[in-house]
Parts: C-alpha cells; sequence; structure tokens
C-alpha cells in the first residue's frame, strides 16, 4: 500500500488472464452491504474500442496501450433480473445506488492492490466520466449498468514517486472533527510539503490548497445525475 | 483477502492508537481524484455515544464493544474551508458526491485490509445509514462532512467462516455485458453454491437470489437524499 503510486506508462503487452482472474476472485472477497454484490467488471480488449474510450476520457493514451483495461461498474441488472423472473418489485432510491457505489468501490481497491501485489501498475480512470453518455454508446451497456471510472494496468515502464499525503491528523480526528482553524493549520502544513513535492519535479509555485480550490471553482461532468438516472439509477 | 470474512464478535479492549495511526497513513496512500482526498476518519471513543449509536444501527452491540469504531466519511469541508479562505466558489453537484464516496471507500477499504493485515477483525456497518439523522444529532457532524457507514475494528473473538462470492464469470465480462438468461444461468449456479453454505450453517432452503429479491422489495433509508442534501451534497 505505502509503495502505491498511479502508472501512466505500461509495457504494451496483453495481461494474461489467469492473473486477471487470479486478482478479482480476490477482489471479490471485499465486504458487501447484505452480501448483493452489486458490481461488475468489464474488460474492453478491442484496440478500436479502447481508443476511442481513451480520446473520450481526456485524451490518456495508456487506456489504448496498457496491459488490460476495465471498466468499473456498479450493477442493478443482476438483481432486477432475479426480482423480475421472480415476480418481485425491485425498489430504488439514493440507497440503492450508494451500494453500488460503495460495493463496486470496496472491490476495485481489492482488485488494485491484487494487481499490485502481483508486480503490477495501476491507474484509475475518473476521466471516464467526463463524456459518459457517448461512452456508453460506444459501450453498449444494458440498463442497470453504471460505469463509475476506468481501470489500467499492465507492467510498469515508468513508475512515479510516491506523492505525500495529508497529515494523519487531517484525517483521522476522535470524537470531533476539527474546528476551522485547526484544519486550515493543517491545509498549511500540507501546502508546504506539497510545495516540496512540487518543486522537486520541476513544478515551483505549486501547491495543494491551490489545486483544490480550482478543481472545485467551476462546474464539471454537470450530466451524470441524467445519465445515471436514464441507466435506472434512483438519485431521491 | 481470500480469508476475509466480517467479524461480529471482538475482545474488548481498545485498540492501541499506534496501530490505528500506522492503518491510516498505509490507507492513506489509496488513489484519489486529482489528489482530492475527499474523505474523514471519525473514530468514536465515548462507551455511551457509541452505545446509542449501536442502537440506531440495527442494534449491533459491537459497535459499542469492539476495540476500535470508526465513521467513514466523506469530507467536502476541508475543500471548502480552503475555498472560503481565498474567497473563491465552490461548486458541487453528483459528481462531487461520487468523488466523496468513491474516495472514502478506496481508503476505507486499504485500512480495513491494513487492520486485516495487522491480525485484527472488521465490520463494516452500513446500518450507520438506518437512521442518519439521528446519528448526525448524535455526532454533531458540521456541514460537508457527509458520515456514509461505520467501521468496527478489533482482536476477533470468533471469525466466521469465508461465504463463497458470486462466479468469477458472473462479475468479469469481456466487451460485452452477458445476455439475461446466461446471467440467470451464472445465478442458478451460485444459488446451489449458496444453499450448501446455508444448509451447512443450519439454513436449510435459504439461496441466495431469494435473499436479493427481499432485500430490494421495499424501499430502506428513503431519508438518504434529503439528508446529505442537508448537510451540503449535490445530487444533480
Amino acid at each position: 500500500m505505502r509503495a502505491h503510486s498511479s502508472v501512466r506508462a505500461f509495457k504494451p503487452e496483453a495481461l494474461d488472464p489467469s492473473r486477471i482472474r487470479a486478482a478479482v476472485s480476490a477482489a471479490q472477497m471485499a465486504a458487501t452491504s447484505s452480501h448483493v454484490q452489486s458490481y461488475a467488471l468489464l474488460q474492453l480488449t478491442d484496440r478500436t474500442v479502447r481508443a476511442r474510450i481513451a480520446e473520450l476520457s481526456g485524451n490518456q493514451a495508456y487506456v489504448a496501450d496498457c496491459g488490460a483495461f476495465f471498466v468499473v461498474c456498479g450493477d442493478m441488472r443482476r438483481h432486477r433480473l432475479i426480482a423480475d423472473r421472480a415476480g418481485k418489485r425491485r425498489t430504488d432510491n439514493l440507497e440503492t445506488f450508494l451500494l453500488a457505489v460503495i460495493d463496486a468501490s470496496l472491490f476495485a481497491q481489492n482488485l488494485v492492490l491484487a494487481f499490485e501485489s502481483d508486480g503490477l501498475g495501476i491507474c484509475y480512470i475518473g476521466g471516464l466520466r467526463n463524456e459518459l453518455p457517448t461512452v456508453d454508446s460506444v459501450l453498449g451497456l444494458p440498463e442497470g449498468v453504471l460505469p463509475f471510472y476506468g481501470l489500467c494496468v499492465g507492467e510498469p515502464i515508468d513508475k512515479p514517486a510516491v506523492k505525500p499525503r495529508l497529515p494523519v491528523e487531517a484525517v483521522w480526528f476522535r470524537d470531533h472533527y476539527p474546528s476551522d482553524d485547526e484544519m486550515l493549520a493543517l491545509v498549511d502544513a500540507y501546502d508546504e510539503t506539497m510545495a516540496a513535492y512540487y518543486a522537486g519535479r520541476g513544478l515551483a509555485g505549486r501547491n495543494w490548497s491551490g489545486a483544490i480550490w480550482r478543481r472545485f471553482e467551476a462546474e464539471t461532468r454537470g450530466h451524470l445525475a441524467a445519465y445515471y438516472g436514464a441507466k435506472g439509477a434512483k438519485l431521491s
């Protein structure tokens, strides 16, 4: 875990399916609420499709070039097939959407650690959500299958240095969330750490809190609620 | 990973803070979208508070009795303090809510594996969402801090057998999600596996698909959208 950094340069050889199967079956042992297992993992093997998804994900070429590329999905469809066959109603709301996001993410993080333990590098692709309706039309996902993010896996060519995280005190609290002044003091300390990290990579003058307010200043990915709603999720 | 099962009987001794710190700092190395680190971990140390949360989470006594109990939260507050201080606007939508759920869950699963690697047992507590507005009033969470689930950690007294998961073929697909008939055949095979598992635990006649349609037949936790909205999340 402590050695993790996101890899963005991979050898092009396709990943052996036996290594994928081993990682997936280990990852499935992640906890899942009421044993519902609301997730699905779609691997894309067609290089033309992957090149198109790479383009739609903010021109991240490694989506097309890495050893294996996956779309991590929430899965309400499997449950609906079961309910339909039994002649039962399936009710959805924000809770069942959350179940899918949480189940898929616990599974995904297990999967990532299984791959990393096997000597592989990984990169999550949040950029998959940049143009999700178009991604969906390329993938032809059925109703009830909700793509959340991509995942690149492969033999790393280049592994970046580990990036410092927030001080533990800014994340783990006992009984009370810190006061605003306490939290901002922790952010200031972290800004110094990150400024040194960035300066070491030739990015003088950059820090964390500046990147944060810039990230959230303008709206991004404003289509998600309409998209997931059209795929059968309920967000109310 | 393969040895995981959820523990619900723990020794009562409080977990040493040095073991928590080690697990949290390793868990923080989980990937995080644009390095935003949208999560917070609130440990509850007051036994009276924990007894109340245990009751509100469906009377799960181990919430009060385990070695350490945590509330895993999304954190938009830290970012808002930064934006406010810089005089910048923070925009929220379903994307920024998803970032918080995903970041918190990748972190949480790392945390769980770090604790398990240290010989401890864990149990996620989705029941924390049963009565979230009341839980919130007990915890006094500030705006922008979004509780998603609880986490019990401690020395296990009793560790249940590992529970079989869906066949790998029901979860990992290449290029196309299976047809309805293919998926239902996989569900049928899994029902047999699970019926045998349950029968071995004295629960004859139980299977997975029956549990699934029952789980989703009636609405549960219908208050979540209003609750998270009131805490500052946007779901549109």
